[in-house]
This record gives C-alpha cells, sequence and structure tokens, in this order.
C-alpha cells in the first residue's frame, strides 16, 4: 500500500501545528509543507517586537525551522515555494520553486489549506515606495527593521489604529524614542472596543505623546527619489521617513475560491468545527479560514495568532482520523501599548445591539492591586451583559500592569455560559500584590448586576 | 415603630461589607459595629507589606474609619468595644469597652458575627517573649513594624511555611534585606499544594537566600531579658533577633458556640448559602462561618481576605431582606515571595484523593511570555482531572511574573463544570508580552488530555 499523502500549503502557525498531530497520528504519511516565505513556523505577532529591537536575532521568532521539522517529525517543509493552484477532481496543486522558477504538481490524499492573512493595502498613489511597510510575513518585518537600523528616523507614521498600530507605535515611540503619528479614517482607535474605552486607550496613547489623528483618511504618500517624504491625508500632509500600514488584513482564500471551495464571511474559507472545508479531503485552518463567533452563532473570521494555533491543532487531529473540534471564537484579543494594557472579548455594546441583544453595560475604574500596594496602577473594565436574563455578553479592559490577562476570567466565564451572578460568584485569586479583594471584573459585575437585575 | 436594630459583631471585611449592603436595603435602620480592635476594614492581608516597609502609614491599610462610616453610612462603628457573650433567646449582647472597662447590654432585630480568626500559638515556653509576632490583628502588625524600626534585627525566624510565612519571610528577605530562616514541622513547604509543586516553591525560597528547615518542629523558645534570644527545634537551636508565628489561624466561634450555635468543620460556625446560621435572626459571614468546598460538596472552612468580602456582602444582602447566595469555595488562593508567584484552585491531587476521586494530574513547564519577549520566565502548571470523565479537578501554579493570577482561568473554569476539553477550546487572550500563543493552562491541559483519553 502506497504512504499517504498528506500536503499542507502554508507552514506558519496553523499549518506546522497541523502538521505535528498528523504526524502522531499517521507515523507513515509522508507530509509535506509549502510556505512561500522563506521561514517556517514563526511568531507573526512578534514582529512588532523585532522590528523595534526588543528581540535579537530574528532567528528567535523562528518556533522550528525546516531543518528541525525534518529531523525530529519527519515532515518536509519547502519553503519558498509557492501554490499556484490546486485541483481537488485531479487531487494535485500546481507548486512554483521561488528560488529556480521551476513550477510542478504533486498530489494529495489530504490536503490543508493554511495560508494565512495578506496585508490589506490602498490604491493609493506612492504605496511603493521605499520607507512604506506592510508587516504580513518575517520577510517584511526584517525589511522594516534594516530600514530603521539604517536610516534612523526621528519620525514614522502608523496608518490603522488597530492592534497593529498600536504595538508599532509603542515600538517606535517607547522603545525606539522616535516621534510617532498615528493615523487612522476612523473616530476612534480599536474599533474591536466600544467608543468609551477608546477613547480611554487614544487619551493613553496621547499621554505617551503619541500624535493621534483619527476621522482623517489617506490620501496618497509623498516621494522623492522613490523614497517616502510624507503622508497626504484629507486633512493636510505629514511630513515623515517612515510608515506601517496597519489596515488589517484578508484571508487569503483565492486558491480555495478559485478551486471552487465554499467561502464564508469577508471571503474567509468555510470550515467547520473540525476544521473540513466544503470539499471532502480538504481542510483549511488559520488566519485563511473561517470559524464560528460564539455569542452570536454566526460565521466569524479572524486573523490570530492563537486561534491559528488551536485551529491547526484540531484541523491536524481531524486529518489524522482523530475526533477533536473548533467550536469557534469570543473574538478575545489583547495587545500592549507601553504602559497600557487593553483586552475585550465577547460582544462589544455595539455588537450586541447590532445583534439583537438588549444589552446593559457599567464600566468600573479601579486599582490593578491593593491600592496600598506599590505599583498599583488605574484600571477599567467594561462588562456588557444581557438585560433580564442576566447573562454575560462581553467584556473590554484597558488599564495598567496585570490588566489585560484578566479578560480571560470573562472569556472563561462566557464560555460557561455564565451569569453577572455567576460571575460574582466565582472564586477568583486575591493577594494585595495582585488584586483587589473583589477582583476588578467582579467589581465590574457589582455594577452591572444593578442593571440587569439584582443587588 | 421602633426602627430595626442590626448589631454586627466584627468590623472587619466581613462586618463592614455587610454592613454597607444592609444600609442600601434598609436605609432606617439602626446598624452598630463593634470591633474588638481600634480599626475598622482594614486590610489584614496588608500587614505583611507594612511590616516590610513598603505600606506607609498602617493608616493605608484601613478602608474606612468609623467617622466616615458614621459620615457616609449612617453606620455606628464602636472600635475597642468587645462582645463578651451573646443571648439568643433575650436577642441581647454583652459588650465591654475596652477603654473605659464599662460592660452593657445591648439588643438586636438581626444580628452578624463577623468574628474572624485568631492565630494558632503553641503552648511552648518563652511563647511570650518579646520579639515573638502573630499577626492577627494591625495593632499586632503595628507592634512587629515597631520592633523592626527599633532592633534592626539581622535575622529573623518565621515559623510556618503557608501563605503568611512566605509573605513575611519576603517581607524580611527581599525587602528588608535581612537574614530568614523559615521553620515548619511538615516535610513540604504550603500544604495546600502538592508535594511536587511545593517542591519547586521551596528551591525558589532556597534560591532566593531563605535557609529552610523542614520536617523540624518547634520545641521552644530561648531568651534573654523577656526578649527573644533563639528558636528552639527538634534538631538544634537557632539564635535569632525576631519570630514571626504563621502556624495558621482558627476561627473565633466561641461566642457563636457558647451561645448554642451549630459549629461547623474546624468549628467554623456553621452558616447556610445566605450565610444564616442555625439559629434564626443571627448570621454569620468572614473567617468565623464555614462554606462549601465546590468540589466535594463537604463543608469547607477557609479564611481568606476575598472568601471574607464575599461572605460580608451576601449576608448582608440576606439580612437587608434581599436574595444573594455564597455558594461556597474552590479553595482559591495565591500569594508572592519575592519574584515568585504561586497559586491554586480546586483539589490538588492529594486531595482528589482523600475525596475519592480517580484522579490524573500533568505539570508543565512554559514560559510566563512569548519565549523571545523580553522578561519571559519560567512558570511551572499542575492541573488535576477526573479520569474517564475529563472534568477539570483543580490546579496549581508556581511561576514568575505573571503566573499566579492564571489560578482564574481555572477557578473559573471549575465553576463551569468544565471538562480539559473544554478548556482548551477556551478562546484565552494572547499577545506575546503576556503568553504563549497556547496559554500555560492550557499547555498543561493538552498535557492532561493525554491522560484523561483523547488526542
Amino acid at each position: 500500500m502506497a504512504k499517504e499523502r498528506v500536503l499542507i500549503v502554508g507552514g506558519d502557525a496553523a499549518g506546522m501545528s497541523a502538521a505535528g498531530q498528523i504526524r502522531k497520528l499517521l507515523p507513515d504519511a509522508e507530509i509535506t509543507v509549502y510556505e512561500r516565505s522563506g521561514y517556517s513556523s514563526y511568531s507573526a505577532c512578534g514582529i512588532p517586537y523585532f522590528i523595534a529591537g526588543l528581540v535579537e536575532p530574528e532567528t528567535r521568532l523562528v518556533v522550528r525551522t525546516p531543518e528541525e521539522f525534518l529531523q525530529k517529525q519527519n515532515i518536509v517543509v519547502k519553503v519558498r515555494h509557492e501554490v499556484l493552484s490546486l485541483d481537488p477532481d485531479g487531487g494535485t496543486v500546481l507548486v512554483r520553486d521561488l528560488e529556480s522558477g521551476r513550477e510542478f504538481r504533486d498530489s494529495w490524499d489530504r490536503l490543508l489549506i493554511a495560508t494565512g492573512a495578506s496585508p490589506a493595502v490602498p490604491p493609493v498613489e506612492g504605496a511603493k515606495a521605499e520607507g512604506i511597510f506592510t508587516l504580513s510575513t518575517l520577510e517584511t518585518g526584517i525589511a522594516a527593521r534594516r530600514y530603521v537600523d539604517k536610516f534612523r528616523p526621528r519620525h514614522a507614521v502608523v496608518i490603522g489604529g488597530g492592534y497593529i498600530g498600536l504595538e508599532m507605535a509603542e515600538a517606535f515611540a517607547c522603545v525606539r524614542g522616535m516621534k510617532v503619528t498615528l493615523l487612522d479614517k476612523s473616530p476612534q482607535v480599536m474599533n474591536t472596543f466600544d467608543a468609551d474605552m477608546a477613547e480611554l486607550i487614544a487619551s493613553a496613547i496621547r499621554g505617551i505623546g503619541t500624535a493621534l489623528r483619527l476621522g482623517e483618511g489617506l490620501v496618497g504618500f509623498g516621494t522623492e527619489g522613490g523614497r517616502i517624504r510624507s503622508v497626504i491625508t484629507e486633512h493636510g500632509e505629514i511630513e515623515t521617513e517612515m510608515v506601517i500600514m496597519g489596515l488589517g488584513v484578508r484571508p487569503n482564500s483565492g486558491l480555495a475560491g478559485d478551486a471552487g471551495l465554499k467561502l464564508s464571511v469577508r471571503d474567509s474559507i468555510f470550515a467547520d468545527e473540525t476544521m473540513a472545508t466544503s470539499r471532502p479531503g480538504i481542510w483549511a485552518a488559520g488566519d485563511c479560514a473561517s470559524t464560528t463567533h460564539l455569542m452570536t452563532g454566526k460565521p466569524f473570521w479572524v486573523a490570530l495568532g492563537t486561534v491559528a494555533n488551536k485551529m491547526g491543532r484540531v484541523a491536524g487531529i481531524s486529518m489524522g482520523g482523530g475526533r477533536a473540534a473548533f467550536p469557534g471564537v469570543y473574538g478575545t484579543a489583547m495587545s500592549k501599548h507601553c504602559g497600557l494594557e487593553v483586552a475585550r472579548t465577547g460582544l462589544t455594546e455595539r455588537e450586541a445591539e447590532e445583534n439583537g441583544f438588549r444589552s446593559v453595560s457599567s464600566v468600573i475604574r479601579t486599582k490593578t492591586r491593593a491600592g496600598y500596594y506599590p505599583g498599583a496602577e488605574t484600571m477599567h473594565v467594561k462588562l456588557v451583559g444581557e438585560e433580564g436574563s442576566g447573562r454575560l455578553l462581553g467584556g473590554q479592559i484597558v488599564g495598567g500592569q496585570g490588566s489585560a490577562k484578566r479578560v480571560d476570567i470573562i472569556a472563561t466565564a462566557l464560555a460557561g455560559g455564565m451569569t453577572v451572578n455567576n460571575l460574582l460568584e466565582l472564586d477568583l485569586g486575591y493577594a494585595p500584590p495582585f488584586s483587589m479583594a473583589w477582583d476588578p471584573v467582579q467589581i465590574a459585575g457589582r455594577e452591572l448586576l444593578k442593571k440587569t437585575g439584582g443587588e
């Protein structure tokens, strides 16, 4: 009997998590991974910190090299190999070796599409100028870092006030000591937060010294000798020496879509709980794949390393014949901007309304530790709950050190279908260096209970 | 109609939390609190940090003074007033004014017993010597602090390797720069942890420079001119200038027991979910009251500030005619020793066995943050689960900064009745400064799944 052939398109978090699981379940299978970039299994989330200079060298971001995959797990990872198309009926892919230019076909018994996501690039003039970076791959991160080291820019414009924008503004302003302008056409930063919490983030960003220009759209770039010279906005021109585009990402679903696989929300590749696509024998996982939002029950798409790892594990177990499920997400995400930690999970007030929930909310301001304990910092918690039932719908946190990871309490409570009363009953950890006697999340719960009904 | 008279015996966390709730629900009631010490509503958990000198002055530990309670909430707090006995049939208490020595009777319509707990003092010679401290009240903390400031001891012996012991050893060794010997007759520190996790704590304590003497019982004290000179153990004599006794506490249930109220485990005052005692019209809350261990379903007693606050809130709502429940605890607790964070919840492996669970466990060692991110520290997680069902039974954490509060994920999962598989499905927060892509708790869950059945 011929050995089972497993092909994986994309050798980052989802693809390589899957490969590891498949190897455990199918010890004899031939597992080949095609990866377009020059690196396998690296932490894309670490790129801002590499650019900042907090992480050296870039190879520290690589979890495992192709050589290690081959030696330790007998997994063949071919980097700089791009899959150009796939033929589901024939069970083959067309691959281009990006070094030699040679194209060839390869066949699969089981296929995983883990092609990730790519940054959105607005079709404006000058977007290809030297000094403008979108951070999609480790290579683009290395290029940005080299540019910083070479030109030592004193000022950068970060376009987009989302997670990448916040982290790059931190890298430049708080680590590199550069002046930063953060530009967003939206009236608030962090659109996955409610406006009231976003305003807390915005004022902290301003307080740290970053110029925040909200409600101001990008028009184009001024260049000089092919290099960036300014960012042109709806309201004027900002002279700068470097630009980071953090305008969000889109699922790399072209390959799947062209092959007739069903697409889902925002053109992500449809995948069920086992990460199976609409086509038998083909799975999808990671930033290219759809999932379910567990509060709304609706199809959902999010590009996050932790989700990609979990999807990859489940896809690998499924492909290996095991049983595992990735039921969906609550939209948990977190980030850091200098001393400020931000996190969110579940539904914001706005999202709750959009999804037809009768929601109420509480916002509290308290301390990360016992107020008398050194290093206690301000922390805001917003909780959203359902009126009447008292069911928790989501939470948002903005605060100093120790704030953000408390979102896990809320995320776990959401997964448990808990009410505000259940939240208050939780036996959470307390000691003065870590918390108030009531955890801040529970303090917010006590306020919320007054609105959902109770105390 | 005469005003409702509410009496509260004990003016710390539980008593004053209750008082606040009662005031909201019964705006016209006369609320009087008798507190034996000179302070109301202070953070007993903060005493080690005050002795360390991290908190100044001691009044920062006081949440609210009697004057503030009177002004803001019309609650009369009589400090230095000890309740000597209570007469449930007559509805009266006998009170002594500790300043004047005057004794008087006071009557109640509703009574809360929130008398707290007292440190165990072994009946050994010399235990009353100057320089030996048990930390029960803010006054004893102040006395210990004055002693340190006055005599500047270079060495202290801490007796008892539990939470107080760890925190006092930290205060002396890591903040005050003193030499410390930590003595415990048990073969391990932190008896609420399994031996394997306790050994990690012990080796960290030793690494920090504290001399750890385990399996060595206290015999007595050597004194000179009424002042401590040495600690005499089963194995020898340790010269020292100061001793802290951290041998655990016992519920102050004498008043209740003498009045015929039902007692529960470890002589704590029996209280149901609403914190009602066996006697109508009398409630109990805080360190003196019993609760339920929610993993075993058995009566349980624990003296912790966070539990006292929650019990006090529920007692107050109940006494005010509202509806609230304190169903019980999972035994969540945490502490810090210099750079080391420790936390636990639910059942240890030993406790699981003692309670008849067929348990399996996993211990993993990983990092608090992405491995490449500056400041990532080692973190160990132990999870205990039920064989077959895969239900989570408990968890223990020992590690660097950011470790301990992760116990909340486990505590919340326990409250949700989650299995190991549920734990792996949790949508926890991730960003490189805060976590690995899989949270350490989930990494431990993946290991545990191999034993409970699965992957």
